[in-house]
């Protein structure tokens, strides 16, 4: 079975995933009034399972409207206690470190695996636990936010296996993680 | 006269210009044995002349082979007091806020400009006085160094005009400051 951990997010032309006070409009700052699909539904097809930080998983929740995921949500927190009731079948909690957290999922049979959320994604690429990493550059500079790269101890390079432009202005760039 | 600042200049997926210690090597991590242009001689033919800082004039200077540039050059600085003999010709020391450099410049005639260097392209997008990015990434995350941009007081919104991928890895995009 392959396994596979694929980021799949949106940042600013400067790197930010969310601006300083968590704003996250400038997302859709480009018009999308045909609802084009930027490769959201494929993802949800080819995965597994999500995994998520708190706080991504919060702010999902206060979007309101319908629970966007077709596949299990594991939220990774240390003091979440329990998810609304209506979501307890599609959201389970979990705690550990990466690794630890990737082992349990191939145990339990989730083997491709988007990950999601900023601190969630640094922690697995300071781990080295990322394939893939599928990323639309929305053109704005925001000037200062949350980033979406942490610091790593290593390097780690990457292969660039294909560019996207959508609506002519939003370019998603897909990379694969060069292992030696 | 048209007046334009471009931005020509690559990154790391993280957005670093250089490494942790001022590493450059990572640039050259995808081998281009048939030196394949990506710009740089187009650039150099559409402006008039190159805005740069003390730090990126030294690691110019310090690169040794044939000087290469073929245009004017001018560095930002409030230390350097000349130049080295053999650049009289080529370069000319300035100081002051980028308004007044750009002021000066038009003056003199220099009307498009290629900002290069980490510190000067941030004081440059501080002021807004950036119109073109150019923006080469190279697939790599290096986890820590010398970002590209910095904090801004203001967002400021960008039209995607074009990408390109060289070498089958180097993403180039282009995006022209949007101005209302």
């Amino acid at each position: 079975m392959e396994k596979k951990n694929i980021v799949f997010i949106a940042k600013s032309l400067d790197g930010y995933i969310a601006g300083k006070n968590g704003e996250l409009d400038w997302l859709e700052s480009i018009p999308n009034p045909d609802n084009i699909e930027m490769g959201f539904t494929n993802l949800m097809q080819e995965i597994d399972a999500i995994v998520m930080g708190k706080t991504t998983f919060e702010v999902v929740c206060h979007f309101g409207g319908h629970w966007p995921y077709t596949k299990h949500v594991i939220v990774l927190s240390n003091s979440l206690k329990e998810v609304p009731e209506q979501l307890k079948q599609r959201v389970t909690i979990m705690k550990g470190s990466p690794q630890e957290i990737i082992s349990a999922l191939h145990k339990r049979g989730y083997f491709k695996l988007y990950i999601d959320g900023g601190r969630t994604v640094q922690e697995f690429l300071k781990a080295d636990l990322i394939d893939e990493l599928r990323i639309t550059t929305i053109p704005i500079l925001l000037g200062g936010g949350f980033p979406l790269f942490g610091d790593l101890d290593l390097r780690l390079e990457f292969e660039h296996i294909e560019s996207k432009v959508f609506l002519n202005q939003l370019v998603q760039n897909w990379y694969r993680r060069k292992r030696k």
